[in-house]
């Protein structure tokens, strides 16, 4: 029997099954630290634990793409070894923040399969779950991903497409107990702009750009110990390249952020997301906003704001998909998510 | 109104402003790591807890350096977004230790105008000074930079040229509450030599060398949240290179002086210092260092060394300057600074 | 005289002197953040410390390479500087894991010398033992190397080759204090197999590969604080090529081993290891492993399996030497160890 863990094919899942992920992680400071010499980020609450009190929390939380790349990064020794593409996210909700010093476990439950109707592959929709050493949910969100079938005469299962929401409502967000933006640092925060600054439709260039390079990339994927071959493996495609996590470029896209939306402080919920054209060492990224929506929520101060957040490899800013439909070939990234900024 | 900050031009400075620079910064010992790792740091009392109580230090702080990091990087967004030039430092003074856990905060007040007779261009002289979280400075300094105007017809302003010390004397140095030296192990430091052992004008090559690359000194840079697009952003030169942070090659060749100047160990005042040529990847950084001055202190078996620290990327050791005056092409750093060494 | 280190040559050992090495090194959490990024470290006990203390250990422990690596960069700068070839390793003993916190100190004992016939050259044996702030010994090893003499009419020393065991038996090895694999949970760890499901003369392909960057190797290799100048220093060698340490290869190979070992959890013995051939940037490293030999311990369900691990920069799996009885030039690293696996 081979010892190596050979993936799962489209056949081996199954409606309703319940996947443990392997290899529990302890997250503390070093992580944080790396985070800010892998990404420019820069907002307050993740960078300083006196502002994160001066909003209500303990201490400062580990940024919420720590969570959302490490609890990614467990799925991928049963949901995308096999996978031929990443085909989408849906209902992401951050429940708790993740503490320096928590241990993050993840599962995976199947919620819907459809066999593509070349037998060949077939689209495998999870709903995964983070939790904490104390069974709290840190993390929930749904992917979708396109599989190989193994061996091609098992019969296709029932086609069951699960009914996810286009995007996420205000209600539907878990806000930080304790939060509170009433006693606000904008100026420590880097920026005066607060939610009611921003108009639904607004356009945000980010104006900043940030070359990637393996070293860094290779770096960051590993450090969530997502373990695809393709982004470390330069003979494992043909073209000699190695693809970059397309979590790299939801991190750099985000920190890149900061400068038009510092104050956007906490990612809450993630609506949607494409990784549109695939990114590779060399180039360098570009990020854009756009609010989409916006709204109160019942907490001191706090307000909800949503965003699609695009990442660019070039081209002009705003400009992302051409008169067929399809995203231009400079576009890496479309994301649509919540975060949660002062009123 | 856009919202990405444009950062300041020369007519934005007046003289007496005080600007409290954005983003609060929590360090802890991952940031200790990531030094380590970025340079070849291996002074004793910055390395090892054990270490620094023998010193009668509670237990390690962290790199001098990676206070003055931190601090100037958080001056960036708003003394040198708009920057031609980073012309100089002055008065340099190490105050507070930055201990694991701190939070640093940083403020500059305008001490010097001077409008360059070109009308498109002024000089802005800042005093700096980085707090931690219990409002103690950690480290206070005056750099000064040629910013460019934006509104050429605003009228210049009186030119001040704030009166700087060439140099600090030993009585403006610091010393940490404790710091004790009768003890010093110099068989764990790694080196005999003692400050007697020093002569005012001793030259030492520090014989090692290092290569360096695009993602070490990124990552070195984003750690400490300085923003300057020209050091990450390929596209932005015209010649397609990324221009290295000065302060990368300064913690570079500082780590490297340890081979000779093991027992200098804590960083007290910057006298002054030059980025003479830019620096970029793939270049192979040496350093060697003058004994400038030396002196006693009021602390047990502390004495003071001042050092000129002198990077280059090429060329013989202990050539600085041409016939002309100028640097010599291959020199990158010219520096002036007081470290602590045991008598 | 001069301040620099020039190293030690051949004439410079004696039989029975021991070496302090300098520069003690606190090692905490960002070490093992760093480890966890630069390699594609999965170990579960050392990742999660939840799962060591399900493991009956305090909490998570650091990589038993992390040990290994920083005693041996102690080492470097009194025994490697002038080696001209690391040539062997053997009776390594783990004996009291690493926890953050720990600051680690390491002495070196010369127990063998023999001069070459050409008297330009000796082999110098020394028995090496890292420390903690305790006086615990981490970890001891015997490491021989060529170095070059200086004074080349120095008389030879008296030869003495030390007796060393060929590998260590079952009862040579230490297992922490507490372990307990009787509670062990398989799908956390990432598979199923327990030492009963391995054969002697076993071997493993671990599939996956890394291809290996400047950046990387440079940041590992100084996070140890190995000092050793061709790592480093482009113009050092007439090819122009930095050559990587050794140890990044032992790691790298041990960490893509979990996909097929991942319950082979701790190292415990460094039975003997050869660095075949030298490896460089741009090169994609692969693993496979053989069972050489596994035994029970006298713990709860704690058994141990000595493993061969080679790592190959090409080439197939399980080939090693041609019928020269040399290494093929694919090969890098032959490596002979014991670690401990859930019976």
């Amino acid at each position: 029997m081979a010892k190596t863990n050979p993936g799962r094919f489209f056949e081996d899942y199954q409606l309703g099954q319940v996947i443990d992920h392997a290899v529990p992680r302890t997250i503390k400071m070093g992580e944080r630290a790396l985070y800010h010499a892998l990404y420019p980020a820069r907002h307050a609450l993740h960078s300083s634990d006196a502002f994160a009190q001066s909003c209500g929390l303990p201490f400062s939380p580990l940024d919420d793409l720590v969570t959302f790349h490490t609890v990614f990064g467990k799925t991928v020794p049963d949901v995308s070894l096999n996978a031929v593409a990443n085909l989408g996210y849906a209902e992401g909700r951050w429940i708790t923040p993740l503490w320096p010093g928590d241990t993050i476990t993840a599962t995976s439950e199947v919620i819907g399969l459809k066999e593509n109707s070349n037998g060949k592959t077939g689209v495998v929709w999870v709903r995964t779950t983070g939790r904490n050493q104390h069974g709290e949910t840190l993390l929930s969100y749904v992917r979708w991903v396109m599989v190989r079938k193994h061996h091609l005469d098992v019969p296709a299962p029932e086609t069951v497409i699960p009914d996810l929401k286009p995007a996420l409502e205000v209600g539907d967000l878990v806000i930080p107990e304790g939060l509170d933006f009433t006693g606000y640092d904008f100026a420590l925060a880097g920026e005066p702009h607060r939610l009611g600054d921003y108009e639904v439709g607004e356009t945000i260039d980010h104006v900043d750009g940030v070359t990637v390079e393996e070293a860094e990339h290779m770096m960051a994927t590993r450090l969530w110990q997502n373990t695809a071959k393709v982004h470390f493996d330069a003979t494992f495609r043909p073209d000699g390249q190695r693809l970059i996590y397309g979590g790299h470029v939801i991190s750099m896209a985000r920190a890149l952020s900061f400068n038009g939306l510092a104050n956007a402080q906490m990612i809450v919920g993630l609506n949607g997301g494409a990784h549109a054209n695939p990114c590779f060492s060399g180039q360098t990224i570009k990020a854009w906003s756009q609010v989409l929506d916006k709204a109160e929520t019942d907490r001191p101060g706090v307000g909800a704001i949503r965003l699609r957040l695009v990442a660019t490899k070039g081209g002009a800013p705003f400009e992302l998909k051409g008169e067929d439909g399809k995203y231009l070939s400079d576009v890496l990234l479309d994301l649509d998510y919540w975060a949660l900024m002062p009123v």
